[in-house]
């Protein structure tokens, strides 16, 4: 496999985890696109130097959660110098309330892509958006419906796609 | 009534016409506090100016409506000249999407009246926040619901109860 | 002292400290107003729970510092249980670039804030916000200059004013 | 030119058309890749069709103008409908406060760029940014500087880059 999604998550939570699959199959379903599924106490920096795109994911804890914010301070110096320049980023999240936070949570982890110079791919309208995701991502509310990993699954292959894209035209970098 | 609420609405779609009763109703719950309800046709510049809390409410349309920005822009001065400092503010929304930029539509209201020195209340965490509410104010998804009824009503009386202290501490603007 | 404006700070730079002390001045010009300043090291979720204000103050890190986030994540079931609801709320940051994150920071300290029915107090147009200063609080970029102390100034002042008008008129809690 | 990026305004006020300009000369620096500018009174719907790239710009009015927002208003049947789907977005704004709103009035483009499936470019992290620019796209905060022009070239270079890339890569439409 020539082009590699990253999957970041923190698996606080079940729904967290059934999601961070449900994206992985999506980038799968894409030919020649790998996903790599990595939570917090797995993931190294390599592992966001190593992929064409990165999707974050946290449960909705009025932002992202503090831990999945530490690890990414830890590592934030690589967006200061360029290292994430022109990768893909996408983000999804689960929480209980239905517009408590969701779509603020996603944009605390598509904020910290767009810092170190990526570009960000979410979700369009589409009617499955009645009743699951946002523009800004994936998302669930409660316990997890077929419709949330649909738009898990649609994220995941949309981020595939781009990369693809992105990669087949020759980029390299953007910087 | 020695306090009065303004709430202002574009209303475009029924549900927001009846989130604003709704807002209203809790208002009026509120000892010595009048709600007025004016949608964008009938509202004036003195209405601001007379009220000493406003609640803005649109539709979603991936933030508030243009012609409802268009009203707020002709007296965006009013704000940097001091003139709505210390008003209480809160908004509300209705779309169809879950997660499809209700809270961001909630933000851009809100985010018009920071602008002008205004304080904010939105609404807490509760149980009914697993089918319906923002912490940035009352929302609809869909058909209106009992819920969301019920937040608006819950909305309305927050920002009566905060204009009663504020006016009762002896407040006049907070310059 | 009868009302309290705690001043909450991860001071990972002297740029934040000095901000909270300007913060803190501004309290203190309130008559019958009191400033408790704490960083992450000394504060107690007591301290939240005493205050009848909090101000939230993090360098500017895509969105609030992580170790910040931890810490309120640790409290965030005070908000659920509504233990913080009818406190004031004001935030401030300090970062190098001019747009780079600045007022989404400030976003994430209010987020959590409204998320525990805190009522928020920002900045409103001034003529020096052509050179410091946010709706969403008090700001640095790069070096701090009088401007920027000012600003802090004038939030604690507002936070404490409107802290006096609530209490005096007689709120304990708008659960 | 067999990549086209359109560049739409609303031109209240000088500094906005000397963005827009400048937004188009870093387009225009990458081969077979041409900017076509348009200001709210001569674009049409069919500028956004034909583009393979969209740079909004509005001035920073507390979010876009109500005037730019009417005419996304008209046309937003087109995110809906997936004729935006996998166009490359931007976004650029002017103000008079450092901080007052900047970030926010980009997010509210962006935020439409994203309900139609639009794929986000933004600026990152480099030193200009301790002067000018911001994640979100490029930025002029009083007069306009020689740095914020040179943003708006950055930007609007790494939309016709990233373009050129998809469309060598041989994307369509990534609906």
């Amino acid at each position: 496999m020539d082009v590699r999604i990253l999957v970041l998550y923190d698996n606080a939570g079940a729904q967290i985890t059934a999601m961070a699959q449900a994206v992985g199959e999506g980038v799968g379903s894409v030919e020649g696109v790998e996903a790599i599924l990595k939570d917090l106490t797995s993931a190294t920096p390599d592992d966001l130097l190593d992929a064409h795109g990165i999707v974050l994911g946290s449960p909705n804890w009025n932002g992202m959660t503090g831990r999945l914010k530490l690890w990414l301070d830890d590592v934030s110096g690589m967006g200061q110098e360029g290292l994430l320049e022109g990768k893909i980023g996408g983000a999804f999240t689960a929480g209980w309330g239905r517009s408590s936070g969701t779509e603020f949570t996603l944009l605390t982890l598509l904020h910290w892509m767009l810092s170190g110079g990526m570009i960000i791919v979410g979700l369009p309208w589409t009617d499955r958006m009645a009743v699951s995701g946002s523009y800004y991502g994936a998302t669930v509310h409660g316990s997890i419906t077929r419709d949330d990993l649909e738009q898990a699954r649609a994220l995941g292959s949309r981020m595939a796609r781009v990369a693809r894209y992105l990669k087949d035209g020759g980029m390299e970098s953007i910087v």
